[in-house]
């Protein structure tokens, strides 16, 4: 069984470019961070047919987990429970375990209120609306309860939109999943920042430096222009020991290092994270 | 003929969550003023399959343009250019034009050094090396040429990761080619800002106004949380006419507004853009 997750964003907000995806973001590194490699963003729009199409497509390519973010509230244009129940080849119902969740936060939020009541409309029932088969989780910070699926060997997380939600229901419920699928495996990165080299200079190097470390990856990004040359350099491995990971870097960077001095470039900062 | 676009992004370092994707957003948002509808953003990584596949799949949803971007460079984990010479049916070759673009701008920057010379080495040679029968396109910023290929009824551009380069080509090369495409269309788009409404309350409203105006689209973007509501409402149109477009959104706004006063909300902010 591989170790790979797909990332679907569901919102028009961000196919119109007024939303940076930072939840993508947020994830992938989160994802990258408890051992798993994140294969594909994908972000589609309130499109029943849409979010069905790209779940599809996600399953077919075989991860093992799949998140999706977006498109859980009480509105029209929330339709990603909808779109999972058509890939999943079911329908949505609602969910007397979500129903409850769902009246209790309207519960918690009527006492703030002059009448000490919140009506249970159909806006507010929507919300507990999942797909057959599926199962809610709770919403520590928002109203909406996220959804798991499982469906033949993917696992399927649907969270909300709002990054406050999203972030307390992945640490709460995704979290402890990954990583116990991931089984310990480490990531570890350590960029250095450079001047006074090119990219284009350093390119047989860098593939100097992966021949000789054949499990750090290492990628340049260019930051200054060509001409007038900032390079970083990011250096990654995953493995299943922390200090394996960190020997690994090093020795790459050990090496890297060496080559940028000889090209007559300088280095300006390392940062390393686990 | 559709106006649909979709963005394919390329890079690790996006799907480890190093790097935000601001690229895809910076696009998105142009895109959407130039008229047309980017419908998906896909994000893969530095892999000539994937990307091949990523290409593929979007040329078969039969979007009017695709835009790439990254993966242009001189290093070995630059092979967008590879996989979209797959994804076309078709190899690399050295272009000459290409390779006239590399070799002036190494000229140029040669005369910045103390020999006065810089060698085209593969790795440079190799920014020169384009899809068999695609153009390339001058990057004003950078090195690296974009490319822009014709397949079918899709016009591909590939564009540079480095943000500063891709908005150079996109403005000089991509929004002349998008704006004609268009036709004028014009995209207009209004926010407001509210308080002491909840979204859930509003659902049906935003409903109500929709299917009054049914040329706009209004999303509720909840802010703070469910009982402390702040909520944005965003509505967009597009109209052949920049009058047309505006008097829609406005009539639309008119309406929603009166609702959220009925409803014991409070406006806190009112922002336009075309």
């Amino acid at each position: 069984m591989t170790n790979n997750l797909e990332i679907i964003c569901i919102g028009n907000e961000l196919l119109i470019g007024k939303t940076l995806n930072t939840n993508a973001n947020w994830l992938a590194k989160r994802v990258t961070n408890l051992g798993l490699n994140t294969t594909r963003i994908t972000v589609v729009s309130d499109n029943i047919t849409e979010i069905s199409n790209a779940i599809n497509e996600a399953i077919n390519r075989n991860p093992r987990f799949i998140l999706t973010t977006g498109g859980l509230g009480p509105t029209f244009d929330d339709k990603t429970l909808e779109g999972l129940a058509e890939a999943l080849g079911t329908t949505t119902e609602t969910n007397q375990q979500a129903l409850q969740m769902v009246k209790e936060k309207y519960q918690s939020y009527a006492k703030q209120t002059k009448t000490g009541e919140i009506e249970l409309t159909a806006a507010r029932v929507k919300m507990a609306n999942i797909p057959k088969g599926t199962k809610p989780l709770p919403n520590a910070v928002g109203t909406a309860p996220a959804v798991v699926a499982k469906h033949q060997n993917v696992t399927i997380f649907a969270l909300p939109g709002v990054p406050s939600e999203m972030k307390a229901i992945f640490d709460e419920s995704v979290a402890p999943v990954l990583q116990q699928a991931s089984c310990g495996v480490t990531f570890y990165e350590t960029s250095i920042e450079t001047v006074n080299v090119m990219e284009s200079e350093m390119a047989p190097c860098v593939d100097e430096v992966m021949h000789t470390n054949p499990y750090v990856y290492i990628k340049s990004h260019p930051k200054g222009e060509e001409r007038l040359p900032q390079i970083e350099f990011h250096l990654s491995t995953t493995a299943d020991d922390v200090d394996v990971a960190k020997k690994r870097v090093t020795e790459a960077l050990v090496q890297l290092t060496e080559l940028i001095r000889q090209k007559g470039g300088k280095i300006t900062d390392i940062k390393s994270t686990e």
